[in-house]
Formats: structure tokens, sequence, C-alpha cells
């Protein structure tokens, strides 16, 4: 079986999740505590991180972008890195923009400082001078969002790609605390209603972290 | 003509100045202060970061890891992220983690504090705390590398690859200001006296910042 080890709202595990019911690949999971080192995660991954996935035959994958170009190359329906040379590097630059710029912006400061740091244990509580700069940055991501998807119907053009996926992977991931403005950015929100009504999104709308519920808005698709 | 927006000690910019020697295709430089935050850059860029690779046929390509990929994709000659599945994803892996890992814990914090706070014009000066993690995480990389290649010809198997361009990117710009303990770590030195003697290397180690020469050792091949 193909076994995904992963965190609950860690966007780069979900993303991997999304890629592999987008390609109707059955997996199994194991929740990872990463920052716990266990020696078994560590001999699948050096750098002793989520996501890592098995493959049926053995073969281990570290690292979202490594495992989603993989599963792209290997299975190739639906195609989710685009079709085309251009479209290609489009669909990566927009993974990238994710993926580093809102998840140093956003998530890690959002999500990270919130939550994380609780599941963590880590003492002290949240840095607020972080989550200002998480609140202060967001508009500018939900505007970037409602831009590209006034001119195009998904992300990086006609057709959903890994760049939604990733982009949607951190945003869920934010919005299960409660920290996406969601009516302030019409288009960016009529976006997301058409990504959760996915049924590859749909079980990330149930992950429940144990005491810490997310709000009532997140599994609603007419939120 | 191609075009290469950059940054002298960018390493995600020299990762593409690298790619493109190895598969001998000829660029100009224009060298973009993306801090400044310019319009022209902005157009280019949404993100308004280097490295940014404009095409003879106009194409604009932002991202590193979209840039190098389009460039296997495209200029096929020679292959440098692998012939097969499992040496793609071994590749990827390793440039995730020089590119995320490494970068965190190393580059932003040694080169980051020490060369760009100066050139940015942040006032205050480097903060020592995080020049301590820097100096505190560089040894397990380099243990890394050694680990790697006393097992492998190059970092991601018996062929050099974009795991071993974008290693040495990083570790270039730290050596640039003379903090790479290369005398502990003898198989890693070996291993980046091999990366110094590639043609496709050789216009980095002339680099020079006004008013930052680098320590003597760093354009020697004989260090």
């Amino acid at each position: 079986m193909r076994t995904l080890h992963h965190y609950w709202l860690c966007p780069f595990s979900r993303k991997v999740r999304i890629v592999l019911a987008e390609k109707k690949l059955a997996f199994e999971m194991v929740v990872e505590r990463a920052w716990e080192q266990s020696p078994d995660l560590l001999a699948l991954n050096p750098a002793c991180d989520v996501p890592v996935l098995v493959e049926p035959n053995g073969a281990v994958l570290a690292d979202s972008i490594a495992i989603t170009e993989f599963l792209d190359e290997c299975y190739a329906e639906p195609p989710l890195i685009g079709q085309n040379l251009v479209i290609r590097a489009e669909v990566r630059r927009l993974v990238g923009w994710f993926d580093v710029k809102f998840n140093r912006d956003v998530t890690v400061t959002l999500v990270g400082e919130k939550l994380f740091k609780r599941q963590m244990g880590i003492p002290g509580g949240p840095d607020s001078k972080l989550i200002r700069v998480g609140y202060e940055a967001i508009p500018e991501h939900l505007d970037y969002i409602g831009w590209l998807t006034e001119r195009r119907k998904w992300l990086a053009g006609d057709v959903f790609s890994l760049a939604d996926i990733t982009a949607a992977a951190h945003l869920s991931c934010v919005d299960y605390i409660g920290d996406v403005p969601w009516d302030d950015f019409p288009a960016a929100k009529d976006w997301y209603a058409r990504i959760k009504s996915r049924p590859s999104f749909r079980p990330l709308l149930t992950d429940h972290l144990p005491g810490m519920p997310p709000p009532k808005h997140y599994a609603d698709l007419d939120f």
C-alpha cells in the first residue's frame, strides 16, 4: 500500500494529499510529529520533515516538490503541472509563490505562531509581532489570487493545476484558524469555493485537531 | 538575446547562472537590487525578486525552480535533473534541502545578516544571535555532503546534477564571506573543489562586491 507520512495542518502534506486524490491514487496516512525527531521518520527522511511518501514498490520520496513532480511524471492523468513549457513554468512560479513567499509571510506567522507552537509545546505563546506581520501580508496574496482569477479560469491558466492546489493547501491551514478575511476579497473567495467543492479537497475539511476545532465556516462549502 | 536578472550573491540566481553555463546557453546579466522594488523588476515578476530569465523569444520566467525545470525541459543536454523517476526525485529532494533548509539555517543567517543587510542599508548591523544559529547549523550540512559523496560520485548519484549546483550555489555565497570551515570537512571540501574546477562555475569566482572583497581562498581552485 502507498503510505503518506504527514501532519494535519502542514500545507506541504496537504498539497500531496490533494494531488494523490486528484490522480485517484489510494493511500493510507501516518501522522508524524516531526518536531519530536523520531528515529523512524529520520530513517525515511534525513531532513526529518513531512511529507514523506512511500510508494507501493518501496520507493521513499521526501520534499513536497519532489513528490508532486514525481507523481505528475509517474501518473500522468490528470496532468497537474501543465502541458506546455510556458504553462509549466507559470504553474511552478506560482507553486514557489505560495510555498516560499506566502508560507514565510503568512503560514509561518499565523499558523506557526497560533497553532504549531502550541502543538509543539513551545512555551511563551504566540509572538504578537509576527502575528501582525501575517495579518498585514495576507491581503496582498488574496488580491493577487483575485487578480489572476479575474483574468484566467484558474491561477496558472485555463486548467486546474498544482498552483491552485498549493495556494489552497496553504490557505486552508490559515482558514482552519479563522484568519482569512474572505468577505473582503470576493474573487479569491469565489476561487476557493470552487476548490472546496472538489472531491479531492473534501477530506481536508474533515481534519480536526484535538482541542483546536476549526471555525464553523471552515468545512462549509457555502461559506 | 537571453537576459538573466540577478544579484551577485543571491544563491538562487547563481544556480541559474551555472545551469545556463552547463547547457552552453549564452546570456547577458542585469543586476537587480530587488529590495528597491523597481517598477521594471515588478513588471517582470510580481514577487519582485530575482532570478528572472527573459528568453530570446520574450518569454519571462521567474522563480529558480521554475527556471531550472524549464531549462532542463527545453534544452535537454546535458540533463541536470536525472534520467529516471527515482533519480529525479532524489535530485529534487536535495535541491529542496539546500534551497529551503540550508537557505533558512545558513544562507539567510550568515550571508543575510553579514552581507545583505549592509547592501540593503538596513541599520543596526548583523544580529549576533542569528549568526550563531548559522555557525551552529553549517556542520550538519557539510557532514551530510560528505556522507553522500563518500557513497556516491555526486550528491544525487553518479551524475553531476542540479543537486550539486544548488548546494554549491548556496555554499559559494557563504564561502564569499569566509564562513565555511572546509578544513574540518575534507569530503565536502573535495566535492566542492571538483565543482570549483568546472568551467560553468568559474565566472562566479570572479564576482566582487564593491567594498566587500572575498577572502583569498574564495577563487582559489586549490584552497
